[in-house]
């Protein structure tokens, strides 16, 4: 019944974020608005406030921040003074901002609006301690488990000790994410985290949950980003050099662990990236530049496998001879990814979408990879119920 | 810039819901299991469960309601084993279902999927008293005020003193919406509330905040509601009775009341019914049932003017003279509206469409407006910092 799908070709035409961090000086709103100003100056020929149509904002977890459960579209409008707008607030665990991408991109192509904003903003610092929003996070999936011990790293620790049982995996193949992802947030000046770690440092930190040390974790950040979408009759008045979205792919399963059909893989990624490949028409081999879900850095490994990019099971060869470094196969998370870059989860799938923009158009400075054309982005959230794939080309693209 | 927007002529092929009322007896999985059951239910020519090809998911408050703030799509997916799908969560206050839909109604317009579900769930009744759904909803609004007594119907309530003032409306005006809905509610087995109240009744209630007395005031409920939306290719593989969504216009204003234009009037209806007017080449005066949002009794008295429906300042006189009666010129919430068929956030603006699908197919039983073709919804959320208006009709429509 369904019909064949087509590329959306929805185009990219400006990106802006500021440096994630510990950003306590500034509320919601404030980092709102400075992604948008960033996102707006990115525009190579300018763009008029008013030439924008609608929103889409990103968030999370607002009411376990900021005590301000019902954010709607009205606190995007509040921050940028965009009103007499419609603005539409989405939440899908750590898909959240590139779910609301992939809804911007649907209206775009449906011919609503010719010109949108997406925005991801999540204050993940200002509760600290055990009422982190880590912390909450797992009590919103599990209110039972949380309790008894099974916290974000323990949840995705079992992905890495099962991985490890089956394929042969190491721990060492796991800090090698790290130690990797930590070298390319020191070349990213919007990183959280811009210093280098060993693999002895990672192999020796304290432990969190194994096989899972304090650094095979990514941080608890604030942060916020932004992008201009546009349709791709009208891209080239913005800009000569659009990124397009070919394709966007949500898949959602199982919320509980306890019914996984396994441990060592995860079948959302699996699904949502072929079917964003066959949109493109494209093959895994044909990604240029990748910003994966590194959560947990047996999450990057397990990633890998998942979206195609070494065979099932060879993630640790596949890392070990190099494949995913900037300089690889596929780099992988050259911003330095949720692990170093940090991962503020309602911006994290749409300054993944700006770190892309960067890459196509030769703009990511010292982390450029080398005349990309083709990028992807996924996000992975609730333990694997979640996974988005967005894909990326420098020009529009036609599948026959 | 903005090319011409044509009407979505996306159909409704099946809507079902759930009574809603206080049902401690049921999760937010079941209700929206058996929601999405009665909506199987009721397509014509039946469907396949695999024929829907992804979700959206309207939850409002499930952080305040559930200590479940991440819900996502894979809540859904677990309530109704809606495996490796598509499904988003959409929250725009009260607006949360019927943005749910129109954000559907742009993925089937887009041609990315011809078959999708929308749900809207919430659970109203778990946290009872001052730590009420309600109240939690007001200090996410407006932390500072809630404390102060600002709350929902002293918000909602300054709207009708100032109209009062303004247009010189009577406390009486507002009353007759309390009688029409509750009489209404008794025709609609679905309603939360379905007892006739006298004008005495309403006039002389414990007063909540003046003007609104306790009839002046939608309840606290838990419910349900799903629609299966397909693209107008395909409508009639389903029913020879499809309802059309022929426009949706969501507007986002200022969410902090202090700094409103004015209270008289909710400029973000007037502008969201202007342009959904407008997309489907129609006159107010074209609509033949209307379900709108009347949290409170002022609220709907508003919107008659905000929608068109009668000129501005005169809405008091337009009830007075019968317009939005069963069988007045617009008849409005034949459902019983927020007012007595109850207010699951939601679920809202979802059971709105259901009401205008039945409306429209003639099977509304009891509360049957005679002959309608063209029905409207119409929510408004954050004290009017967001408003949503959806036109349906029972042919395409075609705008030269």
């Amino acid at each position: 019944m369904a019909r064949v799908k087509n590329p959306l070709n929805v185009a990219m035409v400006g990106a802006g974020m500021i440096r994630f961090g510990e950003l306590f000086e500034k509320s919601l709103e404030d980092m709102i608005f400075e992604s948008y100003e960033n996102c707006l100056k990115s525009v190579d020929k300018g763009i008029e406030e008013n030439a924008i149509e609608a929103a889409w904002f990103g968030c999370c977890l607002p009411g376990t921040s900021l005590r301000k459960e019902i954010v709607s579209g009205a606190t995007l409008s509040n921050a940028l003074t965009f009103y007499d707008k419609p603005v539409s607030r989405v939440e899908n665990a750590c898909c959240t901002g590139s779910d609301a991408l992939r809804q911007a991109a649907f209206a775009i192509k449906a011919g609503v609006y010719d010109v949108v904003l997406v925005v991801g903003a999540e204050k993940m610092r200002d509760i600290p301690g055990r009422e982190s929003m880590i912390g909450q996070a797992n009590t919103s999936y599990h209110q039972w488990w949380h309790p008894r011990g099974l916290t974000g790293p323990a949840m995705y620790g079992q992905f890495g000790v099962a991985h490890m049982a089956k394929y042969g995996t190491k721990k060492e193949h796991f800090a090698m994410v790290a130690v990797k992802n930590h070298h390319n947030g020191t070349l990213d000046p919007y990183a959280h985290f811009q210093f280098e770690v060993t693999m002895e440092q990672v192999m020796n930190a304290p432990m969190i949950s194994w096989p899972l040390g304090l650094f095979d974790c990514c941080p608890t950040t604030d942060g916020a980003a932004a992008v201009i979408l546009a349709s791709e009759d009208i891209a080239r008045q913005f800009t000569d050099k659009p990124v397009y979205l070919w394709s966007s792919a949500l898949v959602c399963d199982d919320f509980y662990g306890h019914q996984k059909r396994h441990y060592y893989q995860w079948d959302t990624t699996t699904i949502a990236s072929k079917t964003a490949y066959e949109i493109a028409g494209i093959s895994p081999k044909d990604i240029d530049v990748a910003e994966i879900h590194d959560c947990f850095t047996c999450t990057e490994l397990i990633d890998y496998e998942d979206l195609g990019f070494c065979d099932r099971g060879k993630g640790g060869q596949w890392i070990e001879n190099g494949g995913p470094m900037l300089d690889g196969e596929i780099p992988c998370n050259v911003s330095g990814g949720l692990k170093s870059k940090g991962h503020p989860i309602g911006a994290t799938g749409v300054a993944q979408a700006c770190e892309i923009f960067w890459q196509l158009r030769g703009e990511a400075g010292k982390r450029q990879v080398k005349d990309p054309k083709i990028g992807l982005t996924h996000n992975l959230g609730g333990t694997g119920a979640v996974a988005l794939v967005n894909i990326f080309g420098i020009e529009p693209r036609q599948v026959s």
